[in-house]
């Protein structure tokens, strides 16, 4: 096998061992293995969230003796970083460790932490960027669009009909979608950071808002709700008992909540309606991606997935284009993005 | 090769050939192979269309010369017919031939065609039934229905945003869906018997209700329209100068309008819309197929692409099963099949 072979192998080992972080941190999840000269995987390693070793640390310190180091290439899902926060640079650690080849697959969009290849360049290591990079891109997409925007990434889900409706006319939609469609959407649950519904939403149907196994067992990772609306709902209300906590947001304001989130540091969004916010988000411009499940079955009548979104004329509608199309069990999955959106870029200061 | 695998290649082949036949005709589409002792195709057929020879027949007048017929297998989609109409019956012409044996995929629902094999059996010919049989059903399933059920096939297309409207607010719609799918519903037009629209569509937009390329000319194959309403159409819209004539229904009666196009030997209505007639369809449970093309776009307001149904709570909904899920360009197409459907099966006399 070539270098270029065994490196590429290793960056797909890397996405996979990212996988193992927890998906709604604050951090993003990042995967490292340690080659040798002859392109064997010495040491890996990944980053478990917040306060923990970044992933090249956690590799080099998994190494079976630390100068196996020397002259080995790190190859890593995000560009290391150059900054002291909660743990030292990585750039500096690699350096320390006499690591002689960097391969990387996205580079590190934060202000302050970028800059890593640079440092890592001058101590004279080599570096490689951009290996597998639209795969490791689309694991941390919400973090990454995070970090170059400011706003977290809000994905936008409903479940409907082949002809747009979630409910029969009497209101009634236990179940429209099957099974594996809802396991999918508390899997998509318990990797988001927040889960936003509407006063509506928990008035009609108490949910717990929890991520949930098939079994109803919660999952490990539990989104934190919201619940968005002037509306005030009974304290005894099953999201009340939700193991992390419930954010009440007495407003329409959904910019406002998008701001707040992010300074709680949400990075991503999920939004599960019902009809009125999920329009209310898709009329402000603020979804990043939508997830509609199908079912095959027509119901007609008034209760429509999306009721109002202010296009009045075709030429104002907001295209997007299909990300995925997936089946699942009896079910359709579409997940599309827009073209654009209209989150409103914010200025951070350093952090 | 084993005699089963040559077998099998023959029906591909076979199928491949039936397709050459006319779609939208009375007649089933039919592909023939001959296949020596050795299991090479010496010789091919399909049928052209009623008044024309049969697959079988074709194939045998293909032979480059009749004798090599003699202990020849000849591989057909359908069960040869045992019927003397506008031709002979098949199982006599193969028996004439000295066909040794006959291997088809479907057989023939017919009441008055149907017997070949046995015919073929009594007479010492080796018969063996259903190789392929899901693939060739498939490929001639609104024949298929209109004979065992004595309706014809009916297939109800729509086009919508994501979240199942059929035009912005304002009653613009051009376009939601993009080139291919629009490609795609005009060579699905092309294999219809008819293509039905109601007088809203009709005075709305004046449609030609011809099936054309992408380039805009038509294609060879031409369903007959039919416009469904008691409203009168101007003599001069489009649709007067079709190809294939006009038919004008002016009545709500949809089981009646199926029934009169059964009449006409027409084996597949294709529904375009509206949404008035497309949900009269689907209220009235005649649909066997329903074509949904969706383009990334939400649209919202009330330009439901299905208005109402009749479906008053979750229980009485009509569920289907999803049939294909394609991508056509930037779109998506799904095909779902009711898993029942209201239609009056119909005692035929004898043809
Ligand atoms: N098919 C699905 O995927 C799905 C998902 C979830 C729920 N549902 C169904 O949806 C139904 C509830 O529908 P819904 O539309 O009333 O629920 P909703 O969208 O959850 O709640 C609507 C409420 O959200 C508040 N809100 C917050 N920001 C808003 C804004 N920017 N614009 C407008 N309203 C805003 C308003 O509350 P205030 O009036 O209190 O201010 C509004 O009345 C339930 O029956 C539920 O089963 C379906
Ligand atoms: N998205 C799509 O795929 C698509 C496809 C086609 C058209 N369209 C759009 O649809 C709009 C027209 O909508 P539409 O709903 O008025 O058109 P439509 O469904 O073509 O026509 C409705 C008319 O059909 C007649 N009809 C026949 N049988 C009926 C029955 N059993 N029940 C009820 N009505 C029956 C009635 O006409 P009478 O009143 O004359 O009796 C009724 O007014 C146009 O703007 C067109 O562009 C969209």
């Amino acid at each position: 096998m070539t270098t270029q072979r065994h490196e590429a192998d290793a960056m797909r080992r890397a996405i996979a061992l990212s996988r193992r972080g927890p998906a709604n941190g604050a951090n993003p999840r990042v995967g490292c293995v340690i080659l040798d000269a002859a392109g064997r995987v010495i040491a890996e390693g990944w980053h478990r969230g917040r306060g923990t070793a970044h992933a090249e640390v956690a590799a080099l310190s998994a190494l079976p003796d630390r100068s196996l180091a020397l002259g080995s290439t790190a190859v890593v899902t995000l560009e290391p970083c150059n900054h002291t926060g909660a743990t030292g640079p990585c750039s500096e650690a690699l350096i320390d460790a006499g690591v002689g080849r960097v391969v990387y697959a996205v580079a590190d969009p934060g202000v302050s932490s970028s800059g890593g290849a640079e440092r890592l360049r001058t101590a004279g290591v080599d570096v490689e960027a951009g290996v597998l990079g639209d795969e490791a891109e689309e694991n941390i997409r919400p973090w990454l669009t995070t970090m170059r925007r400011g706003t977290p990434f809000v994905t936008v889900k409903w479940a409907s009909s082949l002809d747009g409706r979630a409910a029969a006319a009497d209101g009634t939609s236990r179940w429209i979608t099957g099974p594996c469609a809802r396991a999918d959407v508390h899997r998509r649950r318990s990797e988001a950071g927040a889960i936003v519904a509407g006063t509506g939403t928990v008035l009609a149907d108490d949910p717990s808002l929890t991520a949930r196994d098939s079994e109803g067992r919660e999952l490990s990772e539990q989104p934190m709700p919201v619940i968005v609306g002037r509306r005030s709902v009974p304290r005894d209300s099953r999201v009340f008992a939700h193991p992390a906590g419930v954010i009440e947001y007495p407003s329409h304001d959904l910019p406002g909540l998008v701001q707040m989130l992010a300074e709680r540091d949400v990075r991503h969004v999920f939004v599960e309606g019902g009809p009125t916010l999920a329009s209310a988000f898709l009329a402000a411009g603020l979804a990043d991606e939508v997830l509609v499940y199908i079912a095959p079955t027509v119901l007609g009548g008034p209760m429509t997935a999306i009721t109002e979104i202010g296009v009045r004329t075709i030429s104002e509608q907001a295209r997007m284009r299909f990300d995925h199309v997936d089946r699942l069990g009896d079910d359709v999955l579409l997940v599309a993005r827009p073209l654009t959106t209209r989150h409103l870029p914010i200025t951070k200061e350093d952090d």
